[in-house]
């Protein structure tokens, strides 16, 4: 740290992404989807759109905001597009819970919560999950703060049903409640028509899962306009042009093409079933998984363990060394062969 | 703005960006280059890249780290890059300055450094241009305030020589001074080689002036390692994957291919030399602007007024509605051709 940065950032952690390599290895580790993009994505991306990129992006994002709300049957005035979700949280978290603000989320969730807080000096509650790590909707029925819930969870996998989440969001009609569906295409049972019945919900999607454009970096937020205006809000006196004309164009582009995600997320979906009945067979235990990861465990061998010999034969997942979830493992659904090789080599180091 | 949003941010005024038009009009109001980028950067963009974009991008940037370290014999662990350069100032000012620090930069400047002292609770101080625009250093001498100076200076066009910038640098020991570089590239003096000599100095750039790629969103921050250390810090307390991989490797491309931007770098300085030559004929007072615009006013007509009547013949030029600089209007450098036209058209306008 340099003798300049404020004090108030001196115990920030910040967020430790998963590993990104280089060398040639199955990569289950941070939840990408297998598939390239939909080949609608290469159209666009013209030589003549690349040679108008002296010109700035359209601050706006009109194009893309008009195809995300054509998708989820709201007006584009009810879309805030960033530069990956996590550029939606960012801007959600700053604006409706920061300095000193109250928020709360499930204990084990996505790991970016807490930095959130941190950053932008926000009083958060981190409620713990039940045994079983299911969310405890009770914990969150008029509990009076602003709330972050992924939906379904991560590391976990699980999810709310809709109904639930309407209990959670209609019960804290003075707050904020973010629900982020960046795993929701995944067969969860999304809220997203809830925006329009209730003012202090927000939804938060992403591309980079069920889109195949995590490297794209593009994220949206759905709810009432009052919410986004206040987004753009803080998103104008931070970056205004905070996605590029590649972006805007390609996720438009993206977005449209249902026939062809529908049939990658069918496809994620059944490799999902199909490493979970294999894991079963092998003794694990694994939760009941919505999104395009599995969370598993076995008394065979400790998840670090597991962990380190899967690695040692080219395969990456992700091993959490946190308390409560440490023999546990974050597996990415990836494409068949991957799984098939995936579960042959868990079958070999479980059972040498 | 909804209940929600919290009060610090009630009555902050966003930044207004230029206008963006889709009509066919010649564009001399946000300061883009009238080139597209380097025939390279198509090159880059490959539907081999494209294919991949289903995985993350690189957090750490490593690649256009390095080839923005080649470029200015740094090492790339003393280079942070943002979408854009206001993502760099962004997080530099939140960093540095934020939570009741102090600031202070010319009166007449880049009009998002007041907006990012609000947004992050900065003690501003704008300190007054002298009454022919130009800086006065001794106002930033051992200021014990931490500063941040676009040099050259917009919308004046003015630049501070080496031996200025260095004078405020050093004596100003225990803050940072950031020398916001984003029109450097046409002529000024960079202070870049100072930041292996001063441990307070961020020099900040971008690629959406010089290099034909404001579309693109990338800018970066040169300094000491410990400073950039510490923006990383904040990067990844607040969007780890801060570019997508196109805009990775597309400005990777572009900074390498020096023959090609110094060309149009040329061009463009030529064509500035050629309108301030053609708008003193006319009877205009023009700033000594070394960046890729000019900052121009005339007796004739109203600031206001000429940029109206240029509108409605097609050309849109930046007029500022603020004390001090209303009777003066900022004009991009474009081709040559866009130059003759504007020149005939301000003729028309001023000699009816």
């Amino acid at each position: 740290m340099s003798r300049f940065l404020s004090k108030n950032y001196e115990k920030l952690v910040p967020y430790t992404p998963g590993e990104q390599v280089n060398e040639k290895v199955i990569k289950l580790n941070t939840n990408e989807s297998p598939f390239p993009p939909s080949p609608k994505v290469k159209e666009v991306l013209s030589e003549a759109v690349i040679d108008k990129l002296n010109l700035y992006s359209d601050p706006e994002l009109k194009e893309l905001r008009k195809a995300i709300a054509e998708q989820f049957d709201v007006t584009p005035d009810m879309v805030f597009c960033g530069n990956g979700s996590d550029d939606v949280l960012a801007f959600a978290i700053m604006g409706f819970c920061g300095n000193g603000g109250k928020l709360c989320c499930p204990e084990i969730s996505y790991g970016f919560y807490p930095v959130y807080a941190d950053i932008f000096g926000v009083e958060l509650e981190q409620i713990p999950l039940k045994d079983d790590f299911s969310i405890d909707i009770n914990d969150y029925i008029g509990k009076g703060k602003n709330i972050v819930i992924a939906n379904p969870n991560a590391p976990t996998g699980l999810a709310l049903s809709f109904e639930d989440v309407e209990k959670i969001v209609s019960s804290n009609p003075d707050n904020i409640v973010i629900m982020d569906e960046a795993y929701m295409a995944f067969c969860g049972e999304s809220c997203m028509e809830l925006v329009k019945k209730y003012g202090n919900l927000l939804v938060t999607r992403t591309f980079s899962k069920s889109h195949s454009l995590a490297g794209l970096r593009v994220g949206f937020g759905i709810a009432s306009k009052e919410i986004i205006d206040d987004l753009n809000k803080l998103k104008y006196s931070f970056n205004p042009y905070n996605l590029n004309t590649l972006s805007i164009k390609a996720a438009a582009a993206a977005i449209a093409d249902n026939e062809y995600y529908d049939d990658k997320i069918a496809q994620i979906v059944k490799n999902r079933e199909y490493t979970v009945t294999e894991l079963k067979k092998l003794g694990f235990k694994c939760t009941d998984s919505k999104a395009n990861f599995v969370f598993v465990s076995t008394d065979k061998i400790s998840a670090a363990a597991l962990a380190a010999e899967l690695r040692k034969k080219g395969i990456l997942i992700r091993y959490f060394n946190k308390a409560k979830i440490d023999n546990y493992l974050r597996i990415t659904i990836g494409s068949i062969e991957e799984m098939q090789t995936l579960v042959a080599a868990i079958k070999e180091i479980t059972e040498a």
